[in-house]
């Protein structure tokens, strides 16, 4: 229905509704401030069990034999063949590697099984992964504007020297004073990296390639080396400027676009349910969730509305 | 990754990880209270705006000069030729109904404009919705088990005596002991329906049928009159219902399964934004970002995951 079908008298009062509609994006905004302020606390009350993750991962703590009884619904379906050589298999393990510390290759484990990271992971990353020990979601301050920063916590090692690599993305709650209706909750608007002091010869964000040049009068050939960017996850640190008049090329818009989604996928799932996507167990209920759905729709109501896939709200599962 | 390939002491320790994440299940189910408590907190804040809402709707008040200005993007767009046209169409609709009342068919237009609602409109349902006048969400009281109903409000009409038909859904906001990593904010678990107290003549939710019987013996044939179940929105109000046991068959966990999808798309999408499904507005800024998503993806991610789409966090917009 366009507006134009309707008597006069009839649309006035429509553009009436839609200036209460307005008013309920400011509230809604409001809302989504109070929200934010509640994960903030709730930041807080889960912070010593993801500390408590970390200590494990990383061998500074050896959980009691009470902290690890797990009765696990895998094994009870198991038949005795296939525990028998899972047992084979674990001996093995056990003896190729005699004493592993912790956790090993937690996080790069993690990043393998979550295809949004695996896509951007590189071969030559993995090494340097090995050695991170925890993602941490720090937000802002009360009364500052609304951001989060992923703070990449690594050990010691021979890639560079910083101990904690940072991401920050900026958010704004409040509708768009020329486009209020489309206000959804907060929106990432922008993000800022960290410089990486690379260890010399181990950035592997860049890449020396040999160009022949001709002269153009002797027409002699030499080979000069030139350094060009490469693909690598360490990218993650520096994202494309956003210029101050906000316009992006189209390449930069497509890579931030990807790149706010990663960071709101680190946040929102992989740090509060990392050993879920290290055991692949997220990944599969995930899984399950989408065949549901998808069969209950075809069945039921034909298409969804669109909108049902890109709620952005609170949103209780139905 | 199986758990069978990680030597024992590490799968002890992945154990200890899985432990925590279930104490982080029980933690985020405490935020999901509160956040509830918050939605009620905002639902009186939205409150004097939607009853101004059914007002306006309702012709129980008319809106100001003031109230009714609005600076349409699409206006400004349009032609002088458009412009004309629109003119021309709007004077005839004049022409053709005197002085409309409120904004007529408010509701059912929307319930027209939505494919989860339209899906189960029936022809003999319309006349009967264009009685509906205003649909309000009350939540349960701070305390009380977590519900919500949806209120369905009728001016005096032939169909029913009702003035009010009232659904409620009855939620739960905590892990599953059998599966608490499934845990992802609250859940409808049920919903109860209302009696409508039909007009002789007009319950739109039965109809009846001749069926012509032979007689055994004799071999007589005789018409007999059976009432039967009939397509309708209407039987939005008696849904089936979950017996003790909590086991349903196929059809009727098909059916409660897309009823919980419309009770929430209502609480969550139509009551707070009515108007924008009643221009179609909302509607055609869903597509518009479903597009955007989907060429992103496409372009920057391949795959995204199927996590993305069924995400019920309360979840930013990134």
């Amino acid at each position: 229905m366009d507006g134009f079908s309707l008597p006069k008298v009839v649309k006035r009062r429509v553009n009436a509704l839609k200036n209460l509609q307005v008013k309920c994006a400011h509230i809604e905004a409001k809302f989504y401030e109070e929200v934010h302020e509640l994960e903030r606390k709730y930041a807080a009350l889960y912070q010593p069990l993801f500390d408590k993750r970390s200590d494990i991962v990383k061998a500074a703590y050896e959980p009691t034999d009470e902290e690890c009884e797990w009765k696990a619904d895998e094994e009870e379906e198991l038949t005795d063949e296939m525990k028998e050589k899972a047992k084979l298999e674990e001996e093995k393990k056990d003896e190729e590697k005699e004493d592993p510390k912790g956790i090993p290759e937690f996080w790069l484990t993690v990043f393998k099984n979550v295809d949004l990271l695996s896509d951007m992971l590189q071969e030559h990353d993995e090494p340097i992964l090995k050695h991170l020990q925890d993602i941490k979601v720090k937000f802002s301050d009360p009364g500052q504007p609304m951001s989060f920063t992923l703070e990449f916590h690594f050990e010691p090692n021979d890639f560079f020297t910083n101990t904690v690599l940072t991401k920050t993305y900026k958010m704004r709650s409040e509708p768009d004073e020329s486009d209020p209706f489309s206000f959804d909750g907060p929106e990432i608007m922008s993000c800022t990296g960290c410089t990486i002091d690379w260890t010399k010869g181990k950035n592997v964000t860049l890449k020396t390639i040999k160009k022949k040049q001709k002269h153009k009068g002797r027409g002699t050939v030499r080979t000069v080396t030139k350094t060009v960017p490469n693909d690598s996850f360490f990218n993650f640190f520096t994202p494309p400027e956003v210029p101050e008049n906000g316009e992006l090329d189209e390449d930069s818009e497509a890579v931030l676009a990807a790149d706010f989604e990663i960071g709101h996928f680190i946040r929102e799932r992989i740090v509060p349910r990392a050993v879920l996507y290290f055991t692949g167990e997220a990944i599969e209920d995930d899984d399950d969730d989408y065949d549901e759905e998808g069969e209950e729709a075809d069945d039921e109501e034909g298409e969804e509305e669109a909108d049902e896939e890109n709620d952005a709200d609170y949103d209780p599962k139905v």
